[in-house]
């Protein structure tokens, strides 16, 4: 594969142009396609109409090297993708036995049988077929024209894991090269002083590669290289990996996670303990991030979402009188709403967080004044975060929950649990 | 304006093509304008390159009347589009001197003077300036060639209010007519009974129009009408929106809403009435979703995640017995769970959830299976739902959550609380 092969996503589907639905597939596949070193230079989004879709592809052919289509596979009569794309690159379109079967399979177990169930099972001659076992359209790769073909069903859950598991290789195979990518997640400094502590660094890298990203309330720094074999990808990332560790220290919580909460499950699991969280400003956002995770019910025991002072003192046993002295948000009140819980439910650490996440202030603090609190054995660690007026409130809440887990991610592997960092709660 | 103003959004952005960020704009803009009645054809994103975003516009002048930008105003030497746009169009760029006063004010309260900071004072001659209240790069709109050309700054926060307060009223004007649209928001039957109900109909009308749209876990009904003035307009939609909800019935909550935590709060407010949530399977997330409205805390005191039977027990006070006898996952741990926090937390009204989110099940019920319980004074009540083990978790959790919703909303409109729906929790 030359080693800029451009690349076009073609997304179809009317909803799209209606605003009803967001084209998440394209960041998906763009997202996918970056870390194996493919550039995507355009997204395109058509609606279910065979005139304008001929018209993208046919813009498509003359500036892109690989044509990436989803949606437009299904059984109904708008679905028209894999006839357009056919007729495009003089390609007939003949059925597949093993996808007619699979068909027939899948009515057998009494779903809807439309008039249009096996146009799915037809696809362009001499195409690798993507069998879909997230849905029933299935997707295909074909070469002509010297362009490289793809196509995927446009729901998010049938394109996202069928393209890293069937175009991905797909894609790969054509490549004499293999592109292996690692991000490194860290939490405790922004992406812009990420960027200065390795801007020189990266100037210079030619392979492996260095880039940070931010990322929702932290960031990331990708690290790609590109080799004969996979094996060889590894061990150019190796030592470059162990360098970014060391200079970055214990702001990174793990490597090729999605989130915080996975780097505590995982220690979690590792530690065999238990946690519960205490609420205020976050409102139970804790609880529910942690719940998405499936099998935290092994670690997570409860939470108590205490909105009011009289659920502070009725649930977690805060003294109405220390709530009236320091205020509902304040040190002293995350201590004991943390230590409270923790009593009550028995778990080996709890969290709290007590704040404003705005609009409305309270008259005594700015908006964005977080404490967040860890309570373990003998001991109770409390951060003071303000995170300025201008932050929404969604952005308050998610970075007042990265805090509370990033508590007990320290706490778990025995670091310093309140650095010395500055007011905004960062180094 | 003619009836059919064909559209094109062009979003201007690397980031994009790394998926780093989704294109929210082009969805957003796509729903505003399909609202007044404007088509949209095609959506393209190109990076921050001046080639290709120039073939991107001489691309949209042959396929498109209306041609609106996102992103690449900014001060940075990335942020092309102004200069792109201006030149494709034969157009020069002139100082806007009310913009540059706005840019000297924002410095004067300590902002960061970049190079290009002034940069962003320079618009296309002849044009509407569009100030930003949001951020610092102003839009514009002008008229060239038969076409009408209007851009926006790229990140979503000042993109969207941009776009509903002077992009909008800016394409208004050009019209000789007035759209108007109201959506009708729908939980209880699914989009294809909606379809189902009105098909007939639909197909038969012209103005207004009527369309049914799927939503996160409920639905609507976008009733649209076109007309000299906006009374007209209104006028023309009120039968219909009167013979809609007739015809709908209670599964209405509510016109122009978001979601049915919306409906809820407006009850609460009316009828000035507090609650609490209990929740098993859904982890926190129906606090949360009821936190995310500015002012919640006038109306929800608190809640619990119980995600264990000690806590169920230590904080809800169910009886261990039963739910050694019952099952977590039943009809009578709900009612307790909801009983129990309401009495502890003294609110007029009490929700609880207990089910199966999945991936895995407890070897008792489906995954899928879901109690939800609304206790008030003197009468509890139960919703058992199936939505089917193919369901995801997170379908799961939020389904549950809007029975929980929907539940409240039925009971503080004097509606019968659990209607005789199917198993799937629908009618």
């Amino acid at each position: 594969m030359k080693k800029a092969f451009d690349t076009e996503i073609i997304s179809v589907g009317t909803e799209m142009l209606l605003g009803h639905i967001t084209n998440t597939d394209a960041r998906d596949i763009s997202e996918m396609l970056s870390k194996i070193g493919i550039n995507v230079k355009y997204h395109t989004v058509v609606g279910d109409n065979p005139e304008r879709l001929r018209d993208c592809v046919r813009i498509a052919k003359e500036r892109a090297d690989i044509i990436i289509t989803t949606g437009g596979l299904g059984p109904t009569c708008d679905d028209l993708t894999k006839q357009i794309l056919a007729e495009c690159f003089g390609k007939k379109l003949v059925k597949s036995e093993a996808e007619e079967r699979g068909l027939y399979e899948y009515i057998n177990v009494g779903r809807k049988l439309t008039e249009n169930t096996f146009q799915q099972a037809l696809v362009p001659e001499g195409c690798t077929i993507f069998h879909n076992e997230w849905g029933t359209a299935p997707g295909c790769g074909f070469e002509a024209e010297g362009k490289i073909v793809v196509m995927l069903p446009g729901p998010p859950k049938e394109c996202d894991p069928m393209f890293e598991n069937c175009a991905i290789p797909y894609l790969k195979r054509l490549s004499d090269e293999q592109i292996v990518s690692h991000s490194v997640r860290i939490f405790g400094i922004g992406e812009s002083a990420v960027d200065d502590i390795f801007a020189d660094e990266m100037n210079h890298m030619v392979n492996p590669t260095m880039a940070p990203y931010a990322k929702e309330c932290d960031c990331l720094l990708q690290i790609t290289a590109k080799a004969r074999s996979e094996e060889e990808a590894e061990a150019m990332i190796a030592p470059v990996m162990e360098h970014v560790k060391q200079r970055l220290g214990d702001v990174v919580y793990g490597v090729d996670l999605e989130c915080v909460e996975e780097a505590v499950m995982a220690l979690l699991q590792e530690k065999k303990l238990t946690f519960c969280a205490a609420e205020s400003c976050t409102g139970g956002d804790i609880a529910r991030r942690f719940t998405e995770l499936p099998g935290a019910s092994a670690f997570f025991k409860g939470g108590v979402v205490s909105y009011t002072n009289e659920v502070k003192s009725a649930l977690l046993g805060v003294d109405p009188a220390l709530i009236e002295e320091k205020t509902a948000v304040s040190f002293e009140v995350a201590k004991a709403m943390a230590e409270g819980l923790r009593v009550r439910l028995g778990t080996d650490m709890a969290v709290s967080v007590t704040g404003l996440a705005g609009p409305d202030g309270d008259g005594v603090h700015e908006v964005g004044t977080v404490f967040i609190a860890l309570a373990v054995e003998g001991q109770t660690y409390v951060r003071e975060v303000h995170m300025g007026t201008f932050r929404t409130r969604s952005f308050i809440r998610r970075m007042a929950g990265n805090h509370a887990f990033d508590m007990m991610r320290r706490w778990m592997s025995g670091l310093e649990v309140v650095p010395d960092w500055g007011i905004g709660g960062m180094r």
